[in-house]
């Protein structure tokens, strides 16, 4: 069926969500003509592995871009501002997986699941939204289709590698460390560029990203507003606690919804997100059966479990929510992003 | 000023809340005569180190409290059950750790912060609520004093050691092999009597205690039944949802607080925390503090930071509140409950 195959480029494919990215287009098969890796000055020079073929990574360049058909960005927002709009030049269309366009009202923030729809109104840069944000929207579009939204009040319970490979090695080496009884010198999390660093390992840090003047952490504004726009309810009541944990791969969420309808029972949620796309509902307490993020590790689907009506309001429920931050969360939605734009005939 | 002294028994004296109950009795000068240390025939014989004195400890039975004025157990629901009406009929008045009795109307559930004169209407029995309910509601009295409460909300962070000493262990044991890339079996998380067992190194169980018939949890269950009696406040409405993760001692909470009263700020509700007893403000985002499971450790107060306006209703509030589980969610909250017997001349 499909025949047309494309120059694509990925921009940071040595760090943690560029491997995934690579990984997504290898076991997609995504149809690629050509392949360029490319990153930072520092990361040039190595060598990664595609479907049995090395390929060497090269120093990201305005010209890298020449010929480039899809750009596939996850570099640090500051890469993204600079090297995004010129691949848009030579042609490219570019999926950027950092904040830097994310809030631009000229550019689409899609999860496929959600609002495919946006990806018509692209001017050469779709954005790719925050990982705690996709896996939640994803959850509530089948609930906001039937049932209406009014509010969304969560707490985030997310992993490590959504500060890099970095800080995987901090939480192994740090917990290796506690369990010696041996001193650790915490340089990474919360925020690798931050005044202070404290211990991740058996602990939980409530700061993600650097905080704002109104309180919020930059993470839990990013959820708030994003989770509109995706969306398209501007007066959504969202508020987000976003919470780092001794976890490697898996943000879990605990999602508190109030609904535009009454007099709909646990049941009836569930039944809607059994057939939702790109969900999996694992929801059964007699047999344990509920989410985590090890068992959501590896896996592109957004798992759902721990549905419970609220005990005081009729149009509330709990649940909780948990996917692989580097698939779903982050390599995996740009990738599907690319298929749709294939399929939607947007890239061509 | 204090002369009196009393014969004080400790019920479960060898485990995880017994230990520190121990140490809470020496590190507070408790006025003990005698100190009996009980437990199950299968701890019998183990001989534990109180102010420099070996004490052994004995099989518990009813005869065991001949003379005691002051019985604190911590032993499981069961032995409370069947244990507690006989230290009762000797004369002594029990402080029970367990839920055995915490919803029963003739049993005071106190926080001392909070519900201080429950403790006249005691009938020999007081019991001492859930861990992760005592922080919530010692961080919540102060607004509901000035302010007044309409809804809560909490999701928690809870460590292992709420589990007892085996569940360290387990995490200890799993996250030691998970660094070794070995094969471990979890036995014990996420609640020994289950099922089902999960890893809990590097991972998050959305399940502590048992499941209701609702879908909730029994702790989930316990946080909304127990803050509605200890507040005193039947009509509040109270959410929960409870998970265990890799943390050895201090449970955290992300709690949405919905007050009776409208034009507050983020600041008016710092300054009604930093002045409340038991409670330590640790809020400036500008210096990343902020209180932590870690930096919770061994310390006796409830702490508390991240408070945010909602930026959505004017009279909603989202904070970040901090416990040692095993001290004030259990072992101080106990002791700190025995003092104030004295005090108040209610244990004589």
């Amino acid at each position: 069926m499909q025949s047309k195959t494309f120059h694509v480029a990925v921009v940071g494919a040595t760090g943690a969500v560029g491997q995934q990215m690579l990984n997504m287009l290898e076991e997609r098969d995504f149809p690629i003509s050509k392949l360029s890796l490319l990153s930072s000055a520092r990361s040039a020079g190595k060598k990664l592995t595609f479907k049995g073929e090395v390929v060497e990574v090269q120093e990201a360049s305005p010209e890298s871009f020449e010929g480039v058909d899809l750009a596939l960005f996850s570099a640090g927002g500051s890469v993204s501002k600079q090297l995004a709009p010129e691949a848009v030049k030579r042609g490219a269309i570019v999926i950027d997986n950092t904040s830097a366009f994310r809030m631009d009202p000229e550019v689409p923030l899609v999860v496929p699941e959600v609002n495919e729809a946006d990806l018509f109104e692209h001017n050469g840069i779709i954005a790719n939204p925050n990982c705690s944000t996709i896996q939640m929207v994803a959850a509530l579009e089948p609930l906001r289709k039937e049932l209406g939204l009014n509010k969304v009040i969560v707490s985030t319970y997310q992993a490590v590698s959504g500060a890099g490979a970095v800080a995987i090695n901090e939480l192994r080496d740090q917990s290796q460390a506690m369990l010696n009884e041996e001193e650790y010198t915490p340089e990474v999390l919360p925020v690798k560029s931050d005044k202070k660093h404290y211990p991740i390992a058996f602990n939980a840090l409530p700061q993600i990203d650097l905080f704002q003047d109104n309180g919020f952490t930059f993470e839990e504004m990013k959820m708030i507003n994003e989770t509109k726009k995706i969306m398209h309810l501007p007066e959504l009541e969202v508020a987000a606690t976003c919470v780092r944990l001794p976890i490697e791969i898996g943000h879990a969420e605990s999602v508190y919804v109030e609904l535009d309808t009454n007099g709909k029972s646990a049941q009836d949620i569930k039944d809607m997100l059994k057939n939702a796309p790109g969900i999996v509902l694992e929801d059964n307490p007699n047999e344990q059966v509920y989410p985590t993020p090890l068992s959501s590790a590896g896996k592109k689907e957004v798992f759902v479990g721990r549905i419970r009506k609220d005990l005081d309001k009729d149009n509330a429920f709990h649940m909780w929510v948990v996917s692989d931050n580097l698939l779903k969360g982050a390599a995996w939605n740009s990738v599907q992003i690319a298929e749709r734009l294939i399929a939607l005939n947007i890239l061509k």
